[in-house]
């Protein structure tokens, strides 16, 4: 059989996996701006483990049982406040710069996202689950070739109920590295878009993120608009982090 | 408040729709290989009146009731055959050059199509259905242009459960039609993706088309392979269909 690539614009997509056998299917999710980007960034400097959970509450129940974990997550760009969970004051944002090797080295990070969690638990059913930003393309693509999926399923987060620019032209991006077994398979019109839009951002990729909505939001917002060219490095957090079946994200290495 | 402007991609999205209020949106529903093709040529061909349905089971039970209707559908990019429904032969498939002034004139068409209804049904609540196409595009963006919604969503088909890109370089191709009130407004992702994609493969549309699944389909079929260059000719036929509150679409005329 053939392999297939697909990619996945919206939510509502992603929300019907569960109906869907994936069991030959490794999926990557992109939530480029920013929770995959963060994720990646945080393990890349050394972050033990990652649990991505929906909702606040989910957060702080989960950080009953583990002791010593770190809160992390945004409610419309910034930090959770203490105002806004009754009390707990988070210890991280959604910006990937703030996960430092000095704040996260060693340490669990209980995460709340909203369409990276969703996308992440839509997944679950499939034979792989795989983080993905631009910050890891080579490291997943080297992956692929080693591990050689049936099926390729690129996931965007989107924003809530719709398609976000730079997930797509990060999916683009990885199909674009992958070598002739995938050009030549089963290609979803979806990937097709995907590629085209990412061929023609590529020669100013930082540029193409600031013209998605979540790009122009972060550049609004002075102590966030770095954050945009933190996300759009290529190969800058060269490793593979998936999802375990108790739910958790760690660093996966080769065999 | 400005304008706004989306992009549906597929049917997880317009299936959420009916959640939606759509009161101050128009909808264009384009499935361009072939429904809204086929059903702007039957109405430029002088039918009366279309009548979508989803079943062969609903065609057949349409027409108890509409004696004199003609049927019209596909499977497999066929028409339906008498094997298929128990005893009757469909008079039309879903190839657009069927559909000629001596077959269809003064008549009403039911028509089975899978998406094409999907996307028309989930639509129903919205302040206007349009369908579109690239044979349509500008008579759309003068109909647009008058009566200035508030907001427009451009809903694509799609094939099976996925992404089809003719439909999304039509969404595309009417975006960029659009003056600087659109363009001005609130861009959904989405259809900056759309538009981008329109204006990448807009140099040879033809072509595009023919890269499309659904067009590879169609070009390997030598009785449907010029149903792909009929589809692709804008402006051909410079008409508005919409659909009523009874179901039914007829062409629309200027007040």
């Amino acid at each position: 059989m053939p392999h297939s690539i697909e990619v996945m614009f919206t939510p509502a997509e992603f929300e019907l996996l569960p109906q869907r056998d994936l069991s030959q299917t490794m999926c990557i999710v992109f939530d480029v701006l920013r929770a995959t980007s963060s994720m990646l960034t945080a393990i890349a400097n050394g972050a033990q483990t990652i649990i991505p959970v929906a909702e606040i509450t989910e957060a702080l129940a989960m950080r009953q049982k583990v002791p010593g974990a770190l809160l992390a997550g945004e409610r419309n760009g910034f930090r959770i406040t203490a105002q806004q969970t009754g009390g707990i004051e988070f210890d991280l944002g959604n910006s990937p710069r703030e996960y430092t090797p000095e704040r996260v080295r060693g340490k669990t990070i209980i995460t709340t996202t909203t369409n990276g969690t969703r996308a992440l638990r839509a997944c679950a059913g499939a034979q792989t689950v795989l983080i993905g930003a631009f910050l890891n393309l080579q490291a997943l693509v080297d992956w692929i070739q080693f591990t050689h999926p049936q099926d390729l399923l690129l996931v965007c987060g989107g924003t809530h109920d719709q398609a976000a620019y730079e997930d797509v032209l990060a999916a683009g991006a990885l199909f674009d590295r992958l070598g002739a077994t995938w050009k030549t398979g089963l290609t979803a019109d979806s990937a097709l878009m995907a590629l085209k839009l990412y061929q023609m951002a590529q020669p100013n990729l930082s540029l193409a993120l600031q013209t998605a909505r979540n790009g122009q939001r972060l550049m609004g917002i002075p102590e966030l608009m770095d954050d945009v060219a933190f996300c759009c490095r290529p190969d800058a957090v060269p490793l593979v982090a998936g999802l375990s079946p108790d739910g958790t994200i760690q660093r996966w290495e080769w065999a």
